[in-house]
């Protein structure tokens, strides 16, 4: 008898349908004989209805509200699933997450779990209950209603397995698996068996939309066996854990392609020691994620940087720039857009020489230039123009062996939530 | 500098236009110096539309999953009433039942409230905010989430109004108080300055659909100052309290009729010692309520009694009533519909003699003749025929002084919740 946590996404959950059958599936698993608590995350579009309804009254609300407003969206859901369940005959119990005992900091919108209470959980299912857990919710010490951010409910699906001390945490979503890349860029995309904590986080930061990094690092953290696979098909889906299972002749596990990028250049910056402090310590004071950052030679006593950051901080990146031009002067700011990150990652790579060289080979192959690299122990990144990225990566899926003819992707829009 | 309570129902806040209106409404009486407790209903239609969602997916679902499901309407409504509060320059936080210290029976559907620690309430009162808390929700000793059934947020509103010793609970509502008679039936009706609760409690039982009995029969207990007021208009309401003012003259208070009555007649009973506990007693056991019992004369050794019970309970009462003839036989069970039950209420009515009288002299008057009679101290109610009930009310309403060239009526349908 395993205990298992199953998470659903909102998709997952959309329809009364949808509904029906997750229930369905929920109960096989119980009648296999396993424990099972489920987390899910609100219907469809009610989060995004929610948002608006606020917006309609205030076009900038409170934080706290906000988290007030929108953990009604799971509690629906939570409500409706057990309904499901019981209409199907069997038992089942559904908990908000202050019921389910997830204590998060004193933090609105993006709260981080700090602690899971599951005497509940574990009483409710000695019962012979199917628990049932709103995802994306928690509540601080002080009795506040608190909501995890993005990826919240993959969170507290990873979170409870943790605290539960679960087999397995299976993540159900529309796609069936983690890919090798992108298989509406690259038809020939293999499903990964395995991957482990570290690539799928390197995947998850990369845009790899399926699991949300923060559930990953959990999962790393904690030790949780993750599997994603598809609420639609009984395909095997993906596993991720701490060693995965290296394949023969596997260096590169996946590719990733992110759009979501622009590029600060900095020139003719005085070369002192602490120039580059002062300018990356300006932007994160600014809540600013800097991600690359190359500096170029220095000529005559001045140098170039550049640096990406995601589109959205572009402005206030330069802004940031403008602001402590008195205390780093330097000649230029400027940006460019239409670009894209590519990267490759694999824990392989350690010990094999020569896989970014393999890279720039490839890239240059199609005839695309280099912007910009970075390199970590299992993942190298290149920036080029965002024009030729689907030959690009498709070209990299082959120079790395990735290429397969079993293309099993289920399609359809990514569950972020 | 006052304590209130203000409690606004679900058609109150049914739009986003609405839901301003509150706001600006309550800010004005914080803005006079007050400390406020606002108590909300879910907004408009949406329990209705929680209650379709479920019975989309279970045509039977539990109750507890009902209350999880139907709490998320006030939730809702609390939160964007803080954020139309906020937009308009104040502080504001909403909090859910079990945030503000509701605590409730074990029981899902109808629970009763059993305890309030106001404790959060006034903190957040001492900081300056104005507290907004869910109506119609609370939480057992055990952290289960539980409605108070129908008229719950008003109850909510009172007994919040006794746990913080509020000057005044006024409840906010689409009609401008407490009127001597349905103001849609009788157009001279006069809105009423004050009302005593035992007058209240009759008026809310025989049908006057403004204030639920269960709020009152709190407000009674608890000595909590209740005023009825319109949401929409400043006028004064109506102030129910334990000693209401007599106005000269004035032996009833008011008139109300309701058609939600079928009579059951059990003839030829045999006349035993017990009989009459026996059949009464079944029909608790099967949790329906009896209101007006009847026992024509005996005959022969042989009983005739006739009762009233709810619409809905009809059937089910001559079921119970089939299944003792055994225990307690008899010749012929039947019912009669098409009824109405028309009441006089006033606690003028103890010391003066001969207002029955009038009031029998009033319908027979109109060509009616009365099928039952019952009496209390502060009421007398007769079952008629519901055909002719408008013009026996009027009738009633002159009879009685009650009619006034004031008709301050504000239409719509009136709001329960």
């Amino acid at each position: 008898m395993s205990l298992i946590v199953m998470k659903f996404g909102g998709s997952s959950v959309g329809t009364a349908e949808r509904m029906n059958r997750v229930a369905q599936r929920i109960i096989d698993k119980k009648l296999q004989g396993d424990r099972v608590v489920v987390v899910v995350s609100a219907m469809g579009d009610t989060t995004d209805d929610l948002i608006e309804k606020a917006n309609e009254i205030n076009d900038n609300p409170p934080s706290r509200e906000m988290d007030m407003l929108l953990t009604t969206g799971e509690q629906i859901s939570v409500a409706l699933l057990s309904m499901a369940i019981h209409k199907l005959g069997h038992e089942a119990r559904s908990y908000t997450g202050w019921q389910a005992g997830i204590v998060t900091e004193e933090v609105h919108a993006k709260a981080r779990i700090s602690d899971i209470s599951p005497d509940r959980i574990f009483a409710s299912l000695d019962q012979g209950n199917i628990v049932i857990v709103a995802g994306f919710q928690g509540m601080t010490e002080g009795g506040e209603i608190t909501t995890l951010g993005r990826g919240g409910s993959d969170t507290t699906a990873v979170a409870m397995a943790a605290a539960i001390k679960a087999d397995v945490c299976e993540i159900y979503t529309d796609v069936d698996g983690i890919y090798s890349t992108d298989p509406r860029v690259v038809k020939c995309a293999r499903k990964l068996n395995e991957i482990s904590y570290d690539e799928m986080l390197e995947l998850a930061h990369l845009g790899a939309a399926v699991l949300h990094p923060r559930a990953v690092e959990y999962a790393k953290h904690y030790n949780v066996n993750l599997v994603v696979r598809s609420s639609f098909t009984n395909n095997e889906g993906t596993l991720v854990r701490e060693a995965a299972e290296m394949e023969q002749g596997v260096v590169v596990r996946g590719i990733a392609s992110d759009k979501n990028v622009a590029r600060i250049s900095v020139l003719g910056v005085e070369d002192q020691p602490g120039v580059l402090a002062k300018i990356f310590g300006a932007q994160a004071d600014n809540g600013i994620d800097v991600d690359i950052i190359v500096q170029s030679g220095v000529q005559g006593g001045k140098a170039d940087f550049s640096f990406t950051v995601s589109l959205a901080d572009r402005q206030r990146a330069l802004d940031v720039l403008a602001g402590i031009k008195a205390e780093v002067p330097y000649r230029e700011a400027t940006y460019e857009e239409g670009l894209v990150k590519v990267s490759i990652v694999g824990a392989g790579m350690v010990s094999n020489p020569g896989v970014a060289a393999k890279m720039f080979e490839a890239i240059s192959g199609v005839g695309v230039s280099i912007k910009m690299v970075s390199t970590s122990e299992i993942k190298v990144s290149c920036v080029i123009s965002a024009e030729p990225v689907q030959e690009v990566v498709r070209a990299l899926h082959t120079a790395y062996g990735l290429d397969t003819a079993d293309t099993a992707y289920v399609g359809g829009p990514q569950d972020r939530r």
